[in-house]
């Protein structure tokens, strides 16, 4: 099989590239090619860096370069001999099999409807990716190529994410949630409440209801449907909490002299106690709330948080800067 | 300055409430009092349990106890002898200063709305969360109250954190971010977009623009604003992460013996990169999309994705299975 690789999507273009192709080609059977899409200058100096000239591998020259500031619909037309534009219609005229980018999503989304057209029944190609959980990983769909959606979008998310974590993640009969901000039926937006009618009836789906945020790293399921704006936030949430996390502990390890290690600050750090309550904004008093499986340190903290709105007369200060800040947004918007 | 604690609120209701109260008044000076709201009998017994008798709590007898599958909003007409009603009607009377609870975050924000009413200029109260990032805590609001936002309602929730973020937190000039999926004027769907066009032109605010999800935890802003389907969603699943990554932390130090601590696997859970590229669904033909900040490890992994993908024949199926296991779901809806 061939697989076209966009040489010039990373940030680092092509050098990651043409490292992690090398990389493949050394693990996968010989059926395997990749087609390198991008500046073949650019592209040959960098293979030659490389000791051992690796076989499989082939350019195919493309020099127009997409920038972050084009948008997605005009890079079909203006930059028609880009590695998307070019990589995805040697796909289309049958030359390679696949195609994989680490360019402007939304270049490769729009080049991708363009030149492979979707399926029947889709109105609108998502984009799935696995996230870590304490258990398998699970498939987010949709991770952000997809905003303002409707209920239909979400159930058709569903169907591609259910024959995906089939067909390629091996998972018999998968586990298909919605993401939602409550688990009984009914609870949500518009569109979660209206998705989940659908999703409850609709036949050849293994549906197992509503998942809050919290449940996501448990690993219940094995798809999880959403609107690409929240799919996006966190998504990028999750890669950034998680950097960040390792960054704190190696930081401790590099600190680690003898029996030393002291992870005190990083669970003072990650323990959601320490925030206590949540004061509702905008009523006139303080409300301040807290979880239903707060401890003491919560109530305690929570307590505090209301001593404080108090001690700076929190609502009397906030009425008189509302009347004073705030414009008429209302018949601007 | 008395505080009414709602002590019916947690799952572990009252012990977790009583407790917290003893911690709270041994920090706050002689100025503040707690008034337990809640089952008489069931508190008392409580506050039995603890040797020395703490001196500024009182309780006031509720006996309704509000119930998970209690609608919010019949709450104040269903139970008004909940804790939840009795203790906001003490602030109403003016009897209390302040509202503290763990209960149902619903029947506490519409009973709140009643007995409190809103502020002049906002339409929708909002919950304020702390959340923990690199650097300060920042506020995320609306982090769940209020779903199916206006615009105008985003831009209340600036002015109301900006507030809040000045007068409680300290901040001086606090720093207002619009969350979404870009960080471009004109990003995202169609809510943030216009919510972005009146924020950028709000007098009274400083407002920073855009911020992606991978922003937040860098703690480069004091607000984010945000819908409360998406906050909701956000701060649960940070909360889990925060907890699944610290037991993962405190498992392997269980398993501690001298300088064997092995990160490894914290790391390798952790590892985005190991997630390789993320198909686009729906498409007739493999269109894997890649980070820009991808390592040599995520574009090897990408490949392997489309290296599966193709050798399931994965299009075809999807286009079949599609076919077969799709109801006309655009016309139920």
């Amino acid at each position: 099989m061939r697989i076209v690789l966009d040489a010039m999507g990373t940030d680092d273009a092509p050098r990651i590239e043409v490292a992690g192709t090398i990389e493949a080609l050394r693990e996968h059977e010989s059926d395997v090619e990749v087609i390198l899409v991008g500046d073949r200058d650019a592209i040959e100096a960098e293979l030659a860096t490389h000791e051992s000239a690796p076989p499989r591998i082939s350019i195919y020259h493309a020099p127009d370069r997409v920038q972050g500031n084009d948008s997605p619909a005009s890079v079909i037309r203006k930059k028609p001999h880009s590695s998307i534009v070019v990589g995805l219609e040697l796909q289309r005229k049958g030359e390679a099999d696949a195609f994989v980018s680490a360019g402007s999503t939304g270049a490769v989304m729009a080049t991708s409807l363009f030149k492979l057209k979707t399926l029947p029944g889709v109105d609108r190609p998502a984009v799935g990716t696995l996230l870590p959980t304490a258990k398998e990983q699970c498939l987010l769909v949709d991770a952000g190529a997809n905003i303002d959606c409707k209920p239909q979008h979400l159930v058709q998310f569903a169907h591609l994410g259910s024959i995906y974590a089939r067909e390629i993640m091996g998972r018999t009969e998968p586990r298909i949630a919605l993401l939602n901000i409550g688990k009984e039926p009914g609870k949500g937006d518009e569109l979660s409440a209206a998705a989940f009618r659908v999703l409850n009836r609709e036949d050849g789906l293994n549906f197992v209801g509503n998942l809050e945020g919290g449940g996501i790293i448990e690993g219940v399921c094995d798809v999880i449907v959403c609107d690409g704006f929240v799919g996006n936030v966190l998504l990028k949430f999750y890669e950034s909490v998680a950097q960040f996390i390792t960054s704190l502990i190696k930081k401790k390890l590099d600190a680690l002299t003898e029996n030393s290690l002291n992870f005190e600050e990083i669970f003072r750090i990650l323990d959601y106690s320490e925030t206590g309550g949540a004061p509702l904004l905008g009523v006139g008093g303080v409300s301040v709330i807290c979880h239903g499986g707060s401890s003491s340190k919560a109530i305690r903290n929570a307590i505090k948080v209301a001593v404080q709105a108090v001690r700076s007369d929190m609502v009397a200060q906030t009425a008189s800067r509302l009347a004073a800040s705030m414009s008429d947004t209302a018949e601007e918007i």
